[in-house]
């Protein structure tokens, strides 16, 4: 909300009245988020914009009133909501996901069943085709599963291939899951079991009356805001003009991250990712691709020095050695030397630093060379 | 060669006994192809330059003159290679390839086995793993079809795996065997009959004498010369720290086009080339990619090489001894050198070649680092 309506704005926890209030706004025919968004900003709450709804929709050449919501109809999806074992959240609520209120607009009411609490956590979309390889798969769920270990959650659409993967690699660490339809909505049947896991140590989310059964056109809008409440979107098999190249798309428009898993170009269903990737998307082997894409102000600082502590232990002989003989006169980065021996960064470059001591190599701007006679 | 030294030059077809002459210098103990193409520069002729080589290298501290093969060795070697059929083409030579002609430094001659002609069009080097799987094998000959139909010539490193198949794919339009060792030296042994056929309806090249086996460190001058033939290099199938990525490297420090084939990230005969691609190579799933890449013809040019005329006059031994202070493992630009001596940039680069033919210096790439032991 703009500054100018903020002191009029209902900002903070939503009395009954005026939960029952926003919700008739938000169901109210012809209210599309945008308008939601500037109504309750001009007139500052729910009540007065919904007053003020038949003028403005006359005033723009609407016969008739848009059709509102009854209290009683408002008070009844609220009702059937809580039935669920779900909670509605407003955009103007403190437990409505930041990175879902910066887009533009924010849908003005969610559905949550679960642990709401991943909603304040930062999340990262794994979306991807529904007939998807085994080894798409296998894929997603070990990526979901070291995103998770990262502290990240991972948000999906509770689809059947890549979505279900991925949900099912997070379930230990935190997914949500965005439905098309409301609440309740099981969709594919073969989820169910998925589902009932993820409400119960997970969260389903949904801008959907509870119940709604998904409509074709209900997906955009859950795209969108599975890729609204993410940092970060990576696509993981895709076939051209596929919905994970829309997810991909909206996040792009929101400013998020795009990632895509790259495949041979002899297998369709890599196509639509190693598209994304020519378009200009990050490339993602895995998790650490994801971090250092999401890392904040990255590329605006200088790499941080390599560091050490204890845990890091001390390099053995075989590893000096090991490094010694991948020193050229051409300056190495000290990563790219930890790759190739494979250790930590921090170990590689205790050793080139006693290397250095024992003067065999050089060390400057991150990089080493052998030292020169 | 700079505008100031082309005419003192010998540009054009050499008579035989500047060719004897040429090869002569080429072949020179201490006499890189940097230092070949600045004394050619410096003292117009490569029989004046042999006459000159002992008294530079003991200006720069060597005791002994280089070692230089004799008139008759080098008639031997232009004997070897034409009992085989093939030619020598000096780098001042028309049928030179201009490509190649623009890499700094240019391999002083090449021994060519074939139809030359190809030399004269342009070609796109396809390389990878000689342990490729079958379908990186499948692509590459089909990439190589492909771009041998849109009128491009195919360079490779008849090495096991896509080289062999790239070969294959354009044999019957054209392509480029380039050998680590000498013309003859057929390897690996399974790839015989593939060498004979490119013989017979491609071209074989190399930079070593005929007959020479290779070693190890002949490949990456081999990989050089793949690189320098072509507008753009398309790497299928590498894993990480492969002789097909040192090829993409120094594609890009010559200013030629990057391709990778893109790969699942479960695949590590694709971690080389999703490399490739994360670093800012172009994604290549087909010709049409390295068709849209090479379109505007971009690189193809290295920066000019630093010229010599007379009016820089000779370097002091005071000068050679302060570059000799600056250098180190790593690789120090020339006209970095230049600012810190604050002398002109061509008498500094003539005398880090007077110290390269001493065995003090390496040049390459318009840098120098202190030679290694």
């Amino acid at each position: 909300m703009s500054d100018a309506s903020s002191e009029r704005a209902p900002l903070g926890q939503l009395g009954d009245g005026a939960r029952l209030d926003w919700l008739r706004l938000a169901r109210a025919e012809t209210v599309g988020a945008s308008a939601f968004q500037h109504l309750i900003g001009r007139f500052g709450d729910p009540r007065r914009a919904l007053e003020a709804l038949p003028s403005l929709a006359r005033r723009a050449g609407r016969g008739q009133a848009p059709a509102t919501p009854s209290e009683a109809e408002a008070a009844a999806e609220l009702a059937a909501g809580a039935a669920m074992g779900a909670r509605l959240i407003a955009s103007c609520e403190p437990d409505y996901p930041e990175a879902l209120r910066a887009i533009d607009p924010p849908p003005p009411v969610l559905w949550a069943l679960g642990d709401a609490a991943l909603l304040g956590r930062r999340s990262v979309a794994v979306v991807g085709a529904r007939v998807a390889s085994a080894a798409g798969c296998r894929f997603a769920r070990g990526l979901a599963a070291d995103l998770g270990a990262a502290g990240l959650v991972v948000v999906s659409g509770l689809a059947r291939g890549v979505d279900a993967a991925a949900h099912e690699g997070a379930l230990e660490t935190g997914t949500i899951a965005v439905l098309g339809g409301g609440i309740g909505d099981v969709y594919p049947a073969e989820n169910a079991g998925l589902y009932a896991r993820i409400a119960e140590r997970g969260l389903i989310v949904s801008e959907s009356e509870p119940g709604r059964r998904a409509q074709a056109r209900d997906f955009p809008r859950r795209n969108r805001i599975i890729s609204g409440l993410s940092v970060a979107v990576v696509v993981v098999e895709a076939e051209q003009r596929s919905g994970s190249l829309i997810t991909a798309r909206l996040a792009a428009e929101q400013g998020r991250e795009v990632l895509a898993v790259p495949g041979s170009p002899l297998d369709p269903r890599a196509r639509g990712c190693n598209d994304l990737i020519r378009q200009g998307a990050a490339l993602c082997e895995g998790a650490d691709d994801v971090l250092r894409a999401i890392e904040p102000l990255s590329g605006m600082r200088a790499p941080p020095p390599i560091g050490w502590s204890e845990e890091d232990g001390e390099p053995t002989p075989d590893l000096i050695e090991a490094v010694f003989t991948l020193l050229s006169p051409a300056p190495a980065p000290i990563d790219e030397l930890a790759r190739q021996v494979d250790a930590p960064a921090p170990l590689v470059f205790a050793a080139l630093v006693e290397l250095s001591l024992a003067g065999r190599a050089q060390l400057g701007g991150g990089r080493a060379t052998i030292a020169g006679h």
